[in-house]
């Protein structure tokens, strides 16, 4: 199969960059000369608050979209539940058209990450979406909703989702009303489902498709979530990394301590857990766990293929992140996404800044994430950290410390909890023709050849769609990649979002 | 010298044990006959917020302190300012004795530690006082305040300088009062003098002592801040630590990343700050800074043996704090106070618990706090730090990064605030008349054998005194050693502040 894909992406480009066009010209026409509404619809949904665990706002969430959806004469539109109470349902929705024999799946979820809005820019709030010129960071400036039905590519639109994943959510749905306005007919069954706890890390998703197995079946799911290539360019993901958290606290002594009477005969829980942390890597950035990386499946010969042929942008990242090193030397951002990771998401001890005192904190704690490859279990890989962190000298326990553990041992003392529902990496194979479709129609959307990437950094519980449909899936996003996505500031801009709906109609359009 | 000061304070006890009694016994009459009115009149005192740099409450306090020693009958009441406005004044006091040959000075400090409102226990709030039948932690529960002169001495009461170092300012005034009140004469001389800044690093003591430099003669400085031996014994101490901090930031992306998609590329601060924490240290709890223990002056023959005299508490600390281990295997608390120490007052990068997300923080910060024995100057030791630092390759600056200062460097950046007013160590020779005097004194008021430290732990900014007022100063400090001073549940036990102004007011019958 060696150079097929790539060979035959070539050669269709070529045939039929004219053939869609007319239909793409249409669709990119109706969505410019209704953009202010389509904006305007945008924003509402946006600012609805979306954190999983937040069941009110989530169904005010679950329950919009299914009026989106009706709107746009979308069929069968129903909430998917799973059996507990408060859990966020998925919502569904399907347009059958006579006489198709394909059905495509779109997946998007609607869930966000949490939001410290201390740390979000003056004038921005996670929820109360705001349009800039251009990026914040790089000058931009406050600008009103348009009126009009006239915009700059370039603005940016401010708040929680509004790229991750609420973009993906309405691309796909703004893309088959522009279809249907545009007078084209989708060529196949296109179904709709939309999850609501993706970033609280989807604990009832697997529940929910085993309980809607019939319904839910298809011949590729279209995952769009997650940003564009770095260089700018579409690209396709046929994988994803799994996902599996664990937050460490250290204990020490059971009261603060003036730093002066009993600093440095007292324990100071911020070294010891630093201590830690800086065991779990060496110098050049590799993790020293014990078989962190052992169980990697290696890259089949087309994805290695592939990969040679994603473009570099290691200089144009570190350039645009002010970087002037990387954490692995000599490693590119292509090669460390396909291996395992061990990541620090936070770090917290006593108190800096003006809340600093001379103390000794009686814990410290740090949450890491660990990102997976093909082949790691994640439970399998959350018990290396563990045993590591045992080879250090701690006794590690799964609740706060009663008075007596904190003594009974001669060891460190340690709460490890690990996150309950991570979940694997999966991969798809480049080489099944209905994925091949897909490739085709979305190079049609750009005269740029598109990004074919084995696995994304980031995580989807794609192995449930595995597991519980044998299903396939690719990823296919659209944001902007610096969209900062899961951190305070998050964005989209708006080419982004108007070529999310292109690339998800082309998609529509496959034959 | 040998044996000679401890040998001399067991035949003083012996032979004045009866002879103060009778005064000290009317002292302790008068205050607990006034019990109710004492604890309500402290209790509105340690009401008043009193951070240094809130100007305003700052200013109440003061007031507040000349109000009470107006109503005590101390004479030359007044507020010594420094030159710059909003700096907290220093507030004094005298009483002068006709034919007195000898002249004390109290001090106190009545500013407090910052304070994170949210870390206190649940019912306490840092400026409104709360009365407990014991400590929290030791399943103490709420009373109020009592309106007739009973009380328990196990009681606590919990509020932000509740002991340090409202409780010395108090004991000291009430020490007067209960002298007058009593019919009894003072023998000396009495001056009286408040801080106002020792929290914020007491960055205009100097100048304020320059500038009063007639006013604030005396024989001997008594010192009443920080706690007493954790033994329940009371203590004097001859010496402080000298007190230096570090704000430490390290930089990476200049915006937050998605752990998935950037993890184990783009350099996450958090480990970055660990690692560099962790090579402070080696296993032993030695500090691995190069030079960190050079320059220190050796403990005197008098010194030593005083040290060798100190009651073991480190099997009671480490039952009582529920620590299994200590920082420094084998060094003793005595031992561990006698050296320069490096503590990590507090490490916060990105966010844990329900805020924690998938992400790569842009900074990482760390606040470190250097005590100082005799022999080390305060900036030398900043700067061995920082030389640690620049050894671990990192970039120096002093302030926020500019884009090019993130890159023009093949160095890891790092931001290091280096606290402009730190202080060096003291000690006060054990053997001069005036000092044998307080400590004769002051074993008056127990039967158990008072200890004589050679140094605190903590620090104050003694060598101020010596510098400007060519003074001998020591320490006698009141608190009960479970305070929580400078964190959360900051609390004084009532039997720490009775025992405390009978101390103050044997010192003031000294002859």
């Amino acid at each position: 199969m060696k150079y097929t894909l790539l060979a035959m992406l070539g050669i269709y480009t070529f045939m039929n960059a004219g053939a869609q066009s007319v239909q793409l010209q249409k669709i990119k026409n109706h969505n410019h000369q209704n953009s202010s509404a389509l904006l305007k619809e945008f924003v509402d949904f946006i600012s609805i608050p979306n954190l999983a665990s937040d069941s009110t706002s989530i169904r005010r969430n679950a329950f919009h979209i299914m009026s989106l959806m009706n709107k746009r004469g979308i069929g069968n539109v129903q909430l998917l539940n799973a059996t507990a109470k408060g859990v966020p349902p998925s919502v569904y929705g399907e347009v059958i058209t006579p006489g198709a024999k394909t059905t495509l799946i779109f997946y998007a979820h609607y869930d966000g990450q949490p939001v410290n809005a201390a740390q979000w820019a003056e004038g921005l709030e996670p929820f109360t979406p705001k349009l800039y010129t251009s990026a914040i960071d790089k000058g931009g400036s406050p600008v009103s909703l348009p009126e009009t039905n006239a915009y700059d590519p370039e603005w940016r639109l401010y708040a929680r989702s509004a790229s991750d994943d609420k973009a993906g959510v309405f691309a796909i749905l703004q893309a088959y009303s522009a279809l249907v306005k545009s007078g084209i007919k989708p060529t196949c069954n296109i179904k709709f489902f939309f999850e609501g706890e993706e970033e609280a890390g989807s604990q009832h998703l697997g529940e929910i498709l085993e309980k809607h197995n019939q319904l839910l079946q298809s011949d590729l799911w279209i995952m769009c979530d997650g940003p564009v290539h770095q260089s700018g360019k579409k690209q396709i993901a046929f994988g994803v990394r799994g996902d599996a958290g664990l937050e460490l606290t250290v204990y020490a002594s059971t009261r603060p301590l003036h730093s002066g009477h009993y600093g440095n005969w007292a324990p100071n829980p911020a070294l010891l857990l630093a201590k830690l942390l800086a065991s779990m890597k060496d110098e050049n950035g590799r993790v020293t766990v014990q078989g962190f990386y052992d169980d990697v499946i290696p890259l089949t010969i087309s994805e290695s293929e592939a990969l040679k042929n994603v473009p570099s942008v290691d200089e144009q990242m570190k350039k645009e992140l002010r970087l002037n090193s990387v954490e692995m030397p000599g490693k590119s951002l292509s090669e460390a996404i396909n291996l395992p990771s061990l990541n620090i998401n936070g770090f917290q001890s006593g108190n800096v800044g003006k809340l600093a005192s001379n103390q000794i904190p009686t814990y410290a704690t740090a949450v890491i994430d660990l990102r997976l490859v093909l082949g790691n279990d994640w439970q399998r890989q959350q018990n290396k950290v563990i045993d590591h962190i045992k080879s250090q000298g701690y006794f590690v326990i799964d609740h706060d410390p009663t008075d007596n553990e904190r003594i009974e041992h001669d060891k460190k003392l340690i709460k490890v909890i690990a996150g309950k529902f991570g979940y694997n990496a999966q991969r798809t194979s480049m080489d099944i023709p209905i994925v091949n479709k897909v490739i085709m129609a979305v190079q049609t959307t750009t005269p740029d050849k598109i990004v074919l990437q084995p696995t994304m950094g980031g995580s989807l519980p794609l192995y449930l769609f595995e597991k519980h449909l044998k299903a396939k899936t690719i990823s296919v996003p659209i944001a902007n990649h610096d969209n900062n996505q899961h951190a305070e500031n998050e964005n989209i801009r708006l080419k982004n979002l108007f070529e999310g709906i292109e690339t998800m109609a082309a998609i529509m359009m496959i034959k």
